[in-house]
Order: C-alpha cells, then structure tokens, then sequence
C-alpha cells in the first residue's frame, strides 16, 4: 500500500489515492519518495494532451527519494536499500532490442513511462522503476531537492550537446530562461561555451548572466536580427511556437537549431534558410542511461543545480497551478 | 573575344554573343570548353527565379574542356595549358574567410558564383575561373562528356555523405531518380550502404535498380507508410514541396532527412516527428573543394558516371527546353 497523488479523469483535480501495489518484479526497485520535480509535461499528461493518458494517473518523472525494496534479481553490488537515487521520466527498457543494445534506450519501442506504468509516478509516497538500470544513483555533491530537476529538464538539455558534438570554441545560444533554459545555461557555461541568452524579456536578463550567460539578447524589436548566423548551436528549450524562420537565421553555416521544448504547431521554415547555409533542425528528448549517468557527474563536478521553489506535497495543487501559470523561478519541486 | 551563349532578359531565348574577355587576372584561369551540362538551377537563373540573376546572363555550371591560359600569379606545378578541368558552380572564393581557412569554401560569402561573375558561365567557348584552386582536374578515368554533371550534382549529393557521416552499415533512401538521384543511388551503393530509390512512379523501378538501388518505393498510395522508421538518412533530391511529414516519417531514430532540392515553400514538418525520435532535418548545397576532390577520386574508382543525353551546342535551345520539361535520363549535357 503507498499514497499516491492521482488525478482521475483528465484535467481534474489531484486527490490521495492509496494504492495497493501488485508484488514487486525481479527486476523492479522501489524507491521511498523525499522529493519529486513538477514537470510542464506533466501537466501535459495530467490534461491528457498527448491522448497517451490512461486514468486514474500520478504523475511526477523527476522522482528522488531512497531505495526501500530491491526486486530478487537485481544483482548484488550495483543498488542496496536506503541508497540515496533517482528515477526519471523512463523507468524500464527492454535492453534487447537496437534501441537499448547500442546505448539509445530512450529510443526503446517497449520503454517504460515512469508515469504510464501501472504503478503510476512520482507523485506518490513510494516510485517503483521497472528495472534497477533505470534507477540513477545520485552523487553526494547533489542534494535530493535539486536531483530531481537534473533527472528530466537537465538530462533533456544535456544530451543534445552530446548528441550533437557541440564544442568548447562553440557559440550557443539558449533560447527561453525557464526550467529548461536555466539548467542549459548553466552546461553550456561549464562546457566552456560562449553562452547567449534569448528571452522574450529583459527581465530575465540578471538571471541569465548569473547562471553563466555571457551575453543576452531579447527575441522582441531587433533582437534576432543583430545576432544573424552568429549561433554554432542554438538550443531552444521552450514550449511555444516560435518563428521559427528567425531563429534559424541566428544559426550559422552548418550549424544547428535544436528544440527540446514541446510545440504543437507544425515547425516551418523556408528553405533559404536551411539549403544555402547548410543548416540542421533537430529534435530531442530525455537522454539515454548514460548519457544521464554523465550529466549527474558534469552536474555534480561543475556545481550546476537547479534554483528551486520547494512545496510541501499536501500544497501540490497549489504547485501545479504555479507551473500551469508559468511562475517557478525556475522549477517546483514537492518534498515528501 | 569569345563566343557565349546569352540571354539578354528573364526567360529569354539563348542566342550566341561575342563578348571580349578583360584581361586574364593573376590568379584566372581560362577553361576552353568542351562540354557543359546543364542544371536544372540554370533555368532558374535563365528566368531570375532567385532574384539574384544579371543579364545579358550566360548560364552554365558543370562545364568541362582544356585549360588554354593561367594568370601570372598561378603557381607552377599545379595547372598546365592543355590540361583537362572542369569549373563548377563556383570559380573562386576569398580563402581568407573563416570558412574559406576552414576548408568551406561553399560557404564564403564572396565566393564567386560561376554564372554570376562578369565573364559568365560555361555555355560558352570559353570560361575564366576567377581562382585557380576551384578549377577541379579531371582524372583520366572520367570521360570529359561525363564529368560535368559530377562538378555540380555530382558534389552535391555526395557533400552530405562526407558530412552526415554516413555510414556503409546505414540503410538510406534517395528521394527522386532524376539528375542528382541518379547519381546518389550509384555514390550510396558504393558507400556500402542499403539503398532504397524513391519515385512517385514505378516507370524509374528498373534504372534505379540497375544504378544499384536495393529496393524500390513508388511515393504514390501507402508505399512510404510501408517504410516508417526504416532509413537512417534520406536524401531528398528533388525540387517538389514534399509531403514532408510523411518522409520524415520514414526517418529512423536519431537519422537525418537531407534535402539539396531547392523548393520554393515553407518546408514544415510536425514536432511528433522531430522530438520523440530526435530526428533532424538538414538542407545541403554544392561540396567545397577537397570534398569535390574526393568526389572525383570515388567516382573515378567505382565507375560512378552520370547516365547524358549530348545536344550539340548549336541545340542549345532544344537541350533547355528538354530539361525545362524534366525529360532528361538523366542529365543534359552540350557538346561543344
């Protein structure tokens, strides 16, 4: 039996739910709950944006919490109950098809949604991951309240830098100063990159120097247009429709826009702007296991935290709410 | 003095027009020309589609023939009078620009469009290359009727292997059996790779078998549905508004969609079918010098040759028209 933290139908309203849990799997781990993350994505599943929601749902993919039952095949030396981890927005893969056979489980057809299993999410007193090679164990360096966040928004913006070989020598560009945006800032400041900020705002500007931007630019007037083909990398971590054709004019030759932020408009852009430059537009989601095993280690090494605004779990309405409205400076997260 | 091949407006008629040649500059080259193929891009720039055209305007990319003159500044050893080359769609760059010292002379901002210089393009008795290095020579492999069309569709679809890393190991689809996706198919069967040729009809099935296609996939009813998520790179060779959606659908995880077909609309996509597999979207132009080099060499090892239609020069009209009509199987060439 464990509190859960469930909404019932899409939309409504998140009430405790106490669950029976089905016995634990050879392979499954089930981890105590001291905090989880608020992702905008789960207020995505909460409303059933993606028609992927299966009711009631806890959500809750950026779980950290400590180990309080290990599944009777999880092999000795790797996890041990009381052990301080995480479990992210994947929580079990197949590790048998290409997918997880050449390192790219998050690409695994049969993943495991943290919040789709049958046990539900990290809103809840106890997580379960459905295999212990999905459960991250966080370093010393990084308390529980900030691992969380790390789990989802920063491996998220973490793996493209990998994926996309970006270098020291690059200049890159985060475009939003949100959950995302202020995790990648951060990165790409350690990662030894000039680091442009874009926001629609100014009033992110103070912000964004201080997590490490060198420069600043404002996507209102003139903005983009006096940074034209000066991006080797620009990474876009918002959620919002952008012109996409002026943002892409920021990249240079060669160079590539990458959104990790979740659009529902078509992305369109006019093939001046891709053929004679050369110019790549990707997409990405959360990084793979190791690449996640990485980001916790730079993470860990460089001191990149997320700034957080704690709520206690009986006020996760109200934290919800604070999310749907934009409002985190610059992530929610629940502690248990 | 010369003899071109002119129009004197937008869309008008070729006619022969005797120019005088200024002075051979140090670093010029004068290419006699033997043969030149025709693009489909020299339409474009015959009817101003681009904007960027000058007239009297002498079209003409792919050409090919003997050098009969070098600037003073050329240095010995590299070029001789005599000499078989051939001048692609650009004659010369700064090779003093970041791009130009970093080996991406396509890139340069004053590279030196062949058809746009003052002393015009390959349909002509003679054409000058405004730099010495961007004159390519011919191995002896590659007969002078078949080298023209490598210089230009040639170099571009085989620039994106070079920079898409693709691999022998890759299974890939070529978009269009036509100029550039005739010869895709031949460069990516070399490469090793699977290849599957794509068409919007079952007439092109059994050439592109013979230029090495493995398989062959008509675009018409659900012939791409059959083939989601199976290629790691396609390559959109032709200049249509494609259903865009439904190729990048084809994508595998983390594969390329690469275009080099100059399309005249939005190129717009869903996010679904960017984020979750983390696919990219890329645009490609003609290769840079060393990448054209290597192009040469591996054509000239594999045997890799456009299939030519030969029109006698003095056929100069007939030939555009022929390629206005997108009759070519599959590349126009004149013979001078």
């Amino acid at each position: 039996m464990t509190t859960t933290y469930a909404v019932r139908e899409a939309g409504g309203p998140v009430t405790a739910l106490d669950v029976e849990q089905p016995p634990l799997g050879p392979l499954e781990v089930d981890v105590r709950v001291t905090h989880c993350g608020i992702c905008h994505t789960d207020l995505g599943m909460i409303d059933n944006e993606f028609g992927i929601s299966t009711f009631p749902l806890v959500a809750g993919h950026e779980a950290v919490g400590v180990v309080s039952a290990l599944g009777d095949a999880v092999p000795p030396g790797h996890l041990h109950v009381g052990q301080r981890v995480g479990v992210g927005a994947i929580a079990g893969s197949c590790f048998a098809c290409e997918w997880c056979l050449s390192g790219r489980q998050s690409m695994c057809p049969q993943k495991d949604d943290t919040v789709l299993r049958g046990t539900g999410g990290g809103f809840a007193r106890t997580v379960r991951a459905g295999d212990w090679r999905h459960v991250h164990v966080i370093p010393d360096e990084i308390a529980s309240v900030d691992a969380g966040p790390l789990l989802c928004a920063g491996t998220t913006v973490f793996a493209p830098l990998v994926r996309h070989d970006v270098k020291p020598t690059d200049r890159v560009a985060v475009v939003g100063v949100g959950g995302l945006g202020h995790l990648a800032i951060q990165f790409l400041a350690a990662w030894g990159c000039h680091v442009t900020a874009v926001s629609t705002t100014e009033a992110k500007a103070a912000d964004a120097r201080e997590l490490g931007a060198n420069d600043f630019v404002t996507s209102a007037g003139d903005g983009l247009d006096r940074v034209a083909s000066t991006f080797d990398f620009v990474l876009s971590t918002v959620s919002a429709n952008l012109p996409w054709d002026r943002y892409l004019a920021t990249v240079r030759p060669r160079g590539v826009l990458c959104s990790v932020g979740i659009v529902d408009e078509p992305i369109s852009f006019h093939p001046i702007n891709l053929l004679p430059a050369e110019r790549s537009v990707a997409g990405g989601v959360v990084g793979s296991l190791m690449v996640t095993r990485q980001m916790l280690g730079f993470a860990a090494r460089h001191g990149i935290r997320p700034r957080t605004e704690v709520f206690p779990v009986e006020r996760i309405d109200e934290a919800l709410d604070h999310v749907r409205r934009g409002k985190p400076r610059y992530r929610a997260v629940l502690e248990f």
